[in-house]
C-alpha cells in the first residue's frame, strides 16, 4: 500500500514535520543508491532520531501494510537500499550518536546511522581498532555495514563485520524493539540472531543500535608494493606469502588499467606496463612487522615480481592506499554505467577467474577492470558500460552472468561483500537452489509476516511491486 | 511417538542391523552426556555412516513423528545431547572421515563425527592451525562443536567456532540434504544459515559435514605463568596486558583450590598459597613472541604478581597447559555431582563476578571452584555437590541461579560456550524475554515444523516429554 495522507500526518507527528519529505526532488534523491543501474522512487522519506520513533513508524507501516526500505548512506552496490516497492524510505542518518566506547572491554556501542569513519576517528584517539573497512567507509553507516555484512581489504587477516558484531538493538517489522546478543565475545544464549540479521540486507529487522568488538590498535604497520608482468604470477605470489606463515593484514590486487589511471591522476612511478600490482600491509608488533615485510619482499622476489617496493614512511604508505581507494573512483568516472561485481572464489582459483574475466572482456569487446582483495579471493570485476545503450548494456549483463557462473564453477560465490540485493537476484536460485529459497522465505516470515521490510530483495518474493524499474 | 518395530526394521535396513541398538545397557549408555545431573533413556541408538543414511532416517522419523536427538561424543555440558523426549539418538561417530584438507585455500572439509583432535593431528602435519579449542577436544566431534558454537582458551585472540565455519552440509528435519555456505571467507549469498545452525544446539538441522577456515600454524609460542595473592589483582593484570596492545592467544585463570589439586597430582612448584594464577600464551612471529612475552612479564610484575615465570622450553609449557586441562578432571573427581557453569561477563567485570561467586560459596557453605578464560570474561564456576543429597543439590542449584543473575546484572550472559540445553532452560526467559522466545519458536518451526529435532532444549517447547528426568 502507498502511505495515505493520514499515515503521513501520523508519522509527521512522531518525528516532526521537518523530518519527513514527500517533495519530488527529495524523493528522486532517494530513488537510487551506489548501484548505477537501478532506480525506484519512494512515496516518502522519513528521518527518525530514536529507536522509539522507528518502532512507532514500523507499527504504523505494519498496520497499513506499507513497504519500508531502510537506508543509511546509500552506498550499497547491489541495489539493497532502493525502495523497489515504493512506500517509506526510513533513512537512519539522524541516528548518529556514538553511545559508548568501552576501553575496558574493547567494545563500542553506537546508533545505526553513525558513519564508520566517524567511529574510526574516535577509536584512533583511544588507540583502538575496528578492522572491517569497506571502501565506502567515509560515508557508509554502521547499520548499513551490518545489514550487508560489509568486508574490505582487512578481511584477510581480521574477517568481516559479522566477526565483530556482538549485539544489536533492532525493531522487528511489527514494531517491537528487541535487544539481541550482548557485549561479550562468547555468547550461546539461544540462536545467534545478531548474525542472522547481519548480512540479511535489511529484510528481517530495522537495526537501530550496534555493539561491536574492538581490538587494541596495532603498534606498527608496513606497506609493500609489488609489480608483476602476469596476473597468474601475482596470484602465485599471494599464495606463497600466505603459505609462509606470514598473514598480512591486506593483500590487494589491481590490473594494468587501474595502474594507468592511478599514474594519470596521482603519479607514484608505478610500472605502467605491469599486468598486475599487489599491495600488502602487515601490522602488529613493530619488530615482527619489519621482519614480515622483509619476508614478503623476499617471497615476491622469488615469485618473479618485476619490482618490489617498501613504503619508506607512513606518508608514502598512505599514498599507496589512497591510490588503491582512488581506483574505484577512476572506474566510475570512466563509464556512464559500471557493473561493479563482487564474486569470491577459493584463493587459489583467483588467477583462473581473472584469466576467464579477461577472456570475456575480449570476447564481448567490453572493458572489464580488475580490482580486488587477492588474499581472500574476493574480486571486483568492473564492467564499463552504458545503460542508455541497450545493446551494450545487455552484453554487459550477459558478461555479469558469465562471471557469476564462472565463480560458482570454481567453487566460489556470487557475492562476497556487496550482497545480492536486486543486482544478483536473478542468479540466487542458481546459487542456492529452490528449497533453500523456501527456507529463506520461512525465516523471512518469522520476522516479517507481512513481507513489508525491504521487500523483493535477495530473491523474488512475489509481492506487488508497481514501482520496479530496470 | 516411540519408534514402532516396523520403523526400527526400516532403519535397520537403511544402516545395517549392527548399526542400530535397542538393548537396555546400550540405551543406558546413551542416556546421559557430560552434564552430570540429567538422564533420559532413548528408544534406540542408530549409527549412520553417510549423509544419505541420515536423510533416510530423518524422513522416516518425520513421517512417524519420532523425536531425534543428534549426539557426537556426548561431551556436552548443558544436557544438549540428552534424549529428553526418548525416540532416536542419532550418533554421528561413524561419520568420521576427513574429506579434504585444502592447503592452497586454508580450508578443511570433514564429516560431522570427526574428533577435533584427530583433525588437529592432520593439520599439524601440514603446518596448519584450527584455533577453537574446547577442553573436550580429545573426544568432541566437529558436529557437536558446531552445534554448540564451542569456544575454549584460544577464543581471546582467535574467536570461537562460528568465526571459522564457512559451510555445512546438513539434513533438514523433513529429510532434505542441503549445502549451506561455501569455501570462501567472504560470502553474502542470502542469510547466513551456517551461522544460524552454529550454536543452535542441534535443534534446527542435522549437521553432516563441515567446512572450516584454517590458519597457517603460528611460527612460535611462549607460555608465561603469573601468581597473585588476590583474584582482583589478577583481573587487573589481565586488563593491563590486553590494553597494552599485546593480544595473547590465551589468558587462563585458576583459583587456589585448583592450584592445590594440580600440586597434589603433578607438582610444578606452584605457590600453593596464591589466590589465583594466570596462564598466558603468546604466539606468532618468533621475534614478536619473545618481545611480547617480555612485555607480559613486565606488566604482570607492575600489576603486583607475586611470581612470574616463563616456560623455559616447549616441554615445560606443555606441562603448564596439561595442568590447566587437568583442572577440570580434578574438579569432576572431587565431587559426586558437579554443576560446571559457564557465565561470561564483560572482561572488566570478571573480578567482581569472581568475588560474588566466592561470597555465594561462603554463604551457602558449598565449595565452588573457579576456573576460566580470563581474557574473554568467560568463567566456569564449578559447584561441587551431590545429586543424591537432595538438600545439598537444591542449594547448589540455588547458587547456580544466583550466579546466572549476577552475570546478567553485570552485563553478561548465562552461557558463553556450553549452551543452554536443559541445564539453563529455566533461565532463558530471564535472559532473552518472552518475545524473543517466540521468535525462536518461529525460526525453529521454519526448519522443523513438527518439532522433532532435539525437542524441548534451550526453551520449553510444550511438547510431550514422558521421559524427562531431573
Amino acid at each position: 500500500m502507498r502511505p495515505s495522507k493520514h499515515v503521513l500526518r501520523s508519522i509527521s507527528k512522531i518525528i516532526g514535520k521537518t523530518n519527513l519529505t514527500t517533495s519530488a526532488p527529495d524523493l528522486n534523491a532517494y530513488a537510487y543508491d551506489g548501484t548505477s543501474s537501478w532506480r525506484a522512487v519512494p512515496d516518502t522519506v522519513v528521518f527518525p532520531s530514536t529507536t522509539e520513533q522507528v518502532a512507532e513508524i514500523m507499527r504504523l507501516a505494519y498496520q497499513h501494510e506499507i513497504p519500508v526500505t531502510v537506508r543509511g548512506a546509500g552506498t550499497n552496490l547491489s541495489g539493497g537500499s532502493i525502495p523497489i516497492a515504493g512506500g517509506i524510505v526510513l533513512c537512519t542518518t539522524r541516528m548518529n550518536k556514538i553511545i559508548d566506547i568501552d576501553t575496558a572491554n574493547f567494545t563500542a556501542t553506537a546508533e545505526t546511522g553513525v558513519v564508520l569513519h566517524d567511529l574510526n576517528v574516535e577509536l584512533a584517539k583511544r588507540n583502538l581498532f575496528f578492522p572491517p573497512d569497506p571502501q565506502s567507509f567515509l560515508a557508509a553507516t554502521l547499520g548499513g555495514c551490518v545489514s550487508e555484512n560489509a568486508g574490505g581489504p582487512y578481511a584477510l587477516k581480521y574477517g568481516v563485520f559479522k566477526h565483530y558484531l556482538l549485539g544489536i538493538q533492532a525493531v522487528l517489522p511489527p514494531g517491537e524493539i528487541v535487544s539481541l546478543g550482548g557485549k561479550t565475545m562468547k555468547n550461546v544464549t539461544g540462536y545467534d540472531l545478531p548474525l542472522l540479521i547481519c548480512g540479511s540486507e535489511g529484510t528481517l529487522a530495522v537495526v537501530t543500535q550496534v555493539t561491536l568488538r574492538l581490538l587494541p590498535a596495532p603498534q606498527a604497520r608496513q606497506t609493500i608494493l609489488a609489480s608483476f608482468d602476469q596476473v597468474v604470477t601475482a596470484g602465485k605470489a599471494v599464495h606463497r606469502v600466505i603459505s609462509s606463515g606470514v598473514l598480512p593484514a591486506k593483500i590487494e590486487i589491481m590490473d594494468n588499467w587501474i595502474i594507468r589511471r592511478i599514474e594519470e591522476t596521482t603519479p607514484l612511478g608505478l610500472p605502467v606496463n605491469a599486468e598486475a600490482i599487489l599491495l600488502f600491509e602487515v601490522d602488529g608488533n613493530p619488530i615482527a612487522v619489519e621482519d614480515e615485510a622483509s619476508q614478503i619482499i623476499r617471497l615476491c622476489n622469488i615469485s618473479n615480481a618485476t619490482e618490489v617496493r617498501k613504503a619508506s614512511n607512513q606518508q608514502e604508505a598512505d599514498g599507496f592506499w589512497a591510490a588503491r581507494r582512488a581506483g574505484f573512483s577512476a572506474i566510475f568516472g570512466n563509464a556512464p554505467t559500471v557493473l561493479a561485481e563482487d564474486v569470491t572464489v577459493p584463493i587459489d582459483k583467483l588467477p583462473t577467474l581473472m584469466i576467464r574475466v579477461q577472456a570475456l572482456s575480449r570476447t564481448y569487446d567490453i572493458p572489464i577492470v580488475l580490482i580486488g582483495h587477492a588474499g581472500d579471493g574476493n574480486l571486483h570485476p568492473c564492467i564499463l558500460t552504458n545503460q542508455k545503450d541497450p545493446q551494450h548494456f545487455k552484453k554487459a549483463n550477459l558478461i555479469a552472468g558469465e562471471i557469476f557462473t564462472a565463480a560458482l564453477e570454481l567453487g566460489g560465490v556470487i557475492s562476497g561483500e556487496h550482497g545480492i540485493g536486486l543486482e544478483k537476484k536473478g542468479f540466487i536460485r542458481q546459487a542456492l537452489g529452490s528449497s533453500l529459497i523456501e527456507l529463506h522465505e520461512k525465516i523471512k516470515s518469522a520476522f516479517d509476516p507481512k513481507g513489508l521490510l525491504n521487500p523483493n530483495k535477495i530473491w523474488n518474493q512475489n509481492h506487488d511491486h508497481p514501482k520496479q524499474t530496470y
